[in-house]
């Protein structure tokens, strides 16, 4: 960027920082070690843009100036109408990724980008629709691969989805994490009004 | 696989050998070097099928037993009708480059799976729809990236599918080069049936 601000990624997510660097961005990143409840009055839909927002309040405490833009996020699966998070366990993993074999979920990721004075917010959503899993190919998933990070216990980018995710519907790196696209436009709009 | 077969990939491609090493399969590769040339009366649809075809009966002429299983395949990119091959030149990839910014084309890959005895042949298509894209940003792509070896000048996996592809319907997968959710099923299959 030939402007004066710095960009810090808000997330340890490895996926956002791989898909942030391939955008073209130079940023620094921090922990926003916050809870993720959030009031019982809110529809799964409004949460992604909620847990963001905390999480970019968070970082904003130690924002010294309003050259520092950071960008928070939050990805939630919603199958059924119900949320799905990291699993638990192993016993956990296995029932989410039971519940979403043969059938259509939603991925939903809300990204906050905000400095001292001004803030950002949006989602984006994406349809996956993953083929029948066998118990076999559960087990052989969860023992080979990392599910315990990620919401509904599995990653689109590693072997279930290139073996089991015959269609989605919208972004594909807003179920990695960070819907690129949208972001790639508010950064830039947000910079520009910055200046 | 705990079978006698012996997997060849009969491509070149980076993205089909990545994508095949992620299903989980040992496989040798091997360059079918057929011409590219079509009957005219073929819509653009039965093309990737029909040079999948090509390409495994030249693979074929080197096998020497049933054990040993190709898998050959090809992919287009069909915008407002028109194939969009692989970029001749800078200005050739600017012209292809141009002709998919801001609307929605298709990409069709086909895939042949055979040994001496037997084959199937398959396709997926998957909806990709491209944001506007800037002379700047078409020039600096073409610039940054390998735009020479991939069917419509780009890859969705690299900068123009992360800050521009803002909706796919169908398989990711496919886009890349394989549709690797049907490859699954199909490989299985055919092993199933050949043992």
């Amino acid at each position: 960027m030939n402007n004066p601000f710095k960009l810090v990624l808000a997330s340890m997510s490895p996926r956002r920082m791989e898909l942030l660097r391939d955008l073209g961005y130079e940023f620094a990143v921090m922990n926003p070690s916050v809870d993720e409840n959030f009031p019982d009055d809110l529809s799964p839909e409004e949460v992604p843009v909620f847990l963001a927002g905390k999480k970019l309040d968070f970082s904003l405490i130690s924002a010294s100036d309003d050259e520092t833009i950071f960008i928070a996020a939050d990805t939630i699966v919603i199958c059924e109408g119900e949320i799905l998070g990291k699993p638990l366990d192993q016993a956990d993993a296995y029932k989410k990724l039971s519940s979403i074999s043969g059938k259509t979920h939603v991925v939903i990721t809300g990204v906050c980008i905000g400095n001292k004075t001004n803030r950002i917010c949006f989602d984006d959503k994406t349809e996956v629709f993953v083929e029948s899993l066998t118990d076999s190919e559960i087990n052989q998933y969860i023992s080979d691969f990392n599910v315990f990070d990620k919401a509904g216990a599995y990653g689109i980018q590693d072997w279930l989805g290139i073996a089991k995710i015959s269609a989605i519907k919208g972004s594909y790196t807003n179920v990695m994490g960070l819907p690129t696209q949208k972001l790639w436009k508010e950064i830039n709009n947000f910079i520009q009004k910055a200046l």
